[in-house]
């Protein structure tokens, strides 16, 4: 008891937040002791959320106020874009500990963040900052003070990726991303693009070729092919709660069996817990990882046509969000990976 | 570890089996070392279900096969009706603690089964089962060698109704429930009627004023009024996978105010740490219950037509169901009554 | 050609006024030349909503520029309650013939209104309104200005219970409604509440004993009756997108059977087209009406507890809202009454 | 009236045949004479589909039995691959004119269709049989005695391609199809898969790289490009009830504006009534055509990769099943090619 950690969320009432309250309720490690929302300052977590009723027993306080984080050891940020930027440096300064689920402190280059974003605040934090996906950084994420939290699309398509880029399976001038994403992924704002009658029935793609997810994903291939690189994104809204699935095409650098690409991703994931290879011949689902921390990861060459076809299935709010926040601190404190966030998929 | 008790699930391929896999995978005391399934035996679970790969590393055995039973000192059985009293008896007369999912052993008059379901095969071992609810009948459970768990609407009717008929606070003549289930109460059976494209955008009734889970809460409210009584219930089925909403009516005995009956209600339930009552003014969801053991009940007293009116929301596969299930077994084997089974509701 | 009808629709971008966009889109003897929409005002339907391009081509205009109704010989109403009796009176002296699709104008009570609503604004106009549900009051419509649309509730509950409330077969005190709603009911309005993530897989109980239809119920029900009475009224949202299901109990007057009931029923509807009885032993869906302009009806007696349970079905948009409003547009003009939405439902 | 045309459907009972009904329904010249279905052979229509009650006054009778075909002129065959090259041949030698769902009679080469599919039993019709999208084959269709309606993928597909094919805007050799589709598209067959709370809250790709629809739209594609090409194509199975997305990625051979491939594409479909092209900056969602014929076409300009990205929506049912085969019935009788299927979408 006298170890545990003390925990604060800045920006606790949307829905990565509130993800995290749920996950810090579970984490035997954790004592959650401060919870930010502007919008319901002052209300009990079981009042505007029932669900937490009984697992969170904490009065969400406003960010300026901010005396509720002064005592936390450790400080996940879960605000929009822009907003955590504001906040987090002065976090860093008085030496918190801090996970940043924004995008804010991803892109190592500023110029690309004002392309695709906006005008950087803090750009002088960037370069201290570790991306934060354990199955490439584990080792810099343990010494970090600052983890940038990847964004929900990158990390299903970097975890599918990654192998074939590392042993040079594939042309990385020919990747293209067809993903497709549950509604909770826009986030809890009230927006008539979001409202049930209009997404319920419906399939559709937005920000075609323009999704700012796209140089993230670019750089951290990038890093791993040694060389720049472009890839075209398409996002899709599905009409389910939760859920990844990122299906991706690449053409073959050489003549490859499904079983030699199915043994190399197999090697470059032993050590990590959360992915998951699908058999042979079969392929996930996200209905498989809801409510889970796990990537399933399913393969196949398209003989004829001489292409891969990497397929990943991740819960957008967990590994593609605060699961994976709590695996970036589990990491950083020196925990066990996977403590508090081993739980199964929710199925059905 | 030396403690850790060993369990078998016979019939674990339904969804009940599959939850109960599930949370024996992350129950601390459970080991589990055997689960059954006509339809995959001598396929690996997580061949059948890729979400429990990871979590149940066993393979599904054929229930006459049985030799891996016979080394549990716990079993659940959840076989569809009819089935279950096929087996249970053997597994009692070697000495296995059981907790049964099915409606088998249930009602205690084998005439009331045999009109509501069909004839009774072993109607000498009803005497001696425990109607599972925690909430009326902890410590009966606890010496219980057989545990009947409740049905699912049953469940979330009388834990709404307990209270005001205990307190006599309604004419129990009056009782009117309509309940609202999510899909997976109808079981994983390949039948036209639960296709995805037959039961989303559509809400129905079913079974109206026949249901076979009538005489159940009928027996349990009548032990606890203290005589006859008979309800009118009308089920219906919802487009969602999981929970289980029942809303009641009844008359009031007496003119009682929203926060006399709450007092009541909160009285009642003071010692049971799955039930939470909603603060007077909301209503439960199942969305904030799912996933989780949780029963949430909401009051109200309609003035104006002096009638109470109670609403209960579950997870059937949990409180309704499996978690039920383990927090019996937790019972029956001396553990915390939560053990395993406190997670969050997993929302949205 | 020569006899086509001009019709506007004010309130046209909401889901009650799309829909009597693409109604009249498909009505041969209506001729739409204006709609109008604050928030859309200048731009082209089918720029904001893509699914009616090619079958509407008007640009919104704003209300108080107005001079878009002055050609029409019909004007639809669809604006939220309190907007439509700032507008209704001025159209009402140009002399336009209207239909009302909010709750302004449909109790002729102004105090019951100001109870449930709030002030009424144009009190003078509700003795002329005549309440639009042609099952009831044909021959009234035919000559009213000014008809008022029923609630989408009133609707399934008052054809689920006319006919038995006619012939006295059930005691009036006694009369509980359980209702179910899609989530298009809510409207077009960005809320929280309304989001997909939050409504999707999830039921709930909503405005418990105080919902605004109930008065509406009363009044209706009560001139059948000749009396007045009171019923319990508790509406649920549930997850899809479309569709009202009511589930109505009250205690029988006689001993009836199911037959006798369903021959009253029979006779009561024999002129309504849109009235379709459920053979006995089998209940509605709204997956059976929707897109459609029907009313589904299923009938039960549970002779147990004395009981009539009916059970009516429902697409809340049309024969709960815009298709009725079509419906009493034809009777009003002298039309077949199912002109232009006699389109048979959309299923699955 | 004497001009209507005496139509029989063959295997009515699945979702398209349901749809042929539906449609028959409404179509002002189609007299509706004979449905058939193995399953409820005996039964009236309305006593198994409530919903077409009123719209449908026939009793399905047995395929075998055939009397029911002999008087009609013209017949929708909505079996199952395999079983429609049974029945086909048998009609169209009693002059029948024959509009076939199945794939049976799709490919030209019969050696394809073995491949893919099974063995061939009528290859002596393959040559007679005219590929039944109007907007590619119109001229042939009007005399054909048989078309083969287009399989819903291919529609979506081809209708997206064929211009940029057609004008050589792109590199045959790169083209990858990602599609998703609604749950209706994998028929109405009691299979687990199917099962709503198996398919709800997930989405998924299956049969990635080998889906029978595969060769279909090569060989059309083919036909364009005026040589033997190949695709990637893999299909998605998304929780709702209707609709296909198509999202379609090739390199364009030529530096092309968007505003350039747009005018191509617009002149391409200048006559066709069913296709829209969405505004550029927008794209289409499978809501907003859901109940309708139409298909929405969205298109960009990768210009980071040189890629053209065209995206297709469709109601699976309608434009890519049964509104196409009712679109073909028009042109095959000479009447006007919307002819009761010009219904605006159903929305939300």
């Amino acid at each position: 008891m006298t170890t545990m950690v003390k925990v604060a969320i800045v920006g606790a009432s949307g829905y990565t937040g509130l993800e995290l309250m749920r996950l810090s309720s579970q984490h035997p490690e954790v004592a959650l002791i401060a919870v930010s929302s502007e919008k319901h300052a002052g209300k009990r977590v079981g009042e505007v959320f029932p669900y937490l009723e009984g697992k969170v027993n904490l009065t969400f306080y406003s960010v300026p106020a901010h005396q509720g984080v002064n005592d936390a050891d450790f400080v996940f940020v879960a605000l929009p874009h822009r907003e955590s930027m504001a906040v987090v440096p002065t976090l860093l300064k008085k030496g918190k500990r801090v996970v940043d689920l924004s995008a804010d402190f991803r892109l190592r280059d500023p110029d690309l963040y004002e392309r695709w974003y906006q005008q950087h605040a803090a750009p002088e934090w960037l370069k201290d900052a570790v991306y934060g996906l354990a199955e490439l950084y584990r080792e810099d994420i343990k010494k970090a003070q600052l983890v940038a939290n990847p964004g929900c699309y990158p990390t299903a398509v970097l975890l599918a990726l990654a192998p074939a880029v590392k042993h040079r399976l594939i042309d990385v001038s020919t990747i293209i991303v067809d993903a497709k994403s549950g509604v909770s992924g826009a986030g809890r704002s009230a927006v008539i693009s979001s409202l049930y009658a209009e997404v319920n029935e419906g399939v559709k793609a937005y920000k075609v070729a323009r999704h700012q997810h796209t140089p993230e994903i670019e750089q951290e291939l990038g890093v791993i092919a040694g060389k720049n690189l472009t890839i075209s994104f398409t996002p899709h809204l599905v009409p389910m709660n939760r859920g990844i699935l990122a299906t991706i095409y690449a053409t073959l650098s050489a003549s490859l069996s499904e079983k030699e690409v199915f043994d190399l991703y197999k090697g470059f994931y032993q050590r990590d817990m959360f992915v998951r290879l699908c058999p042979l011949g079969t392929f996930p689902s996200t209905h498989q990882v809801k409510g889970s921390n796990y990537c399933d990861i399913g393969l196949t060459v398209d003989t004829r046509n001489k292409r891969l076809i990497s397929i990943a299935a991740i819960d957008n709010l967990l590994k593609g969000g605060s699961g994976q926040a709590m695996q970036n601190m589990n990491i950083m404190m020196g925990f066990d990976e996977g403590l508090g966030i081993t739980q199964a998929p929710l199925f059905p």
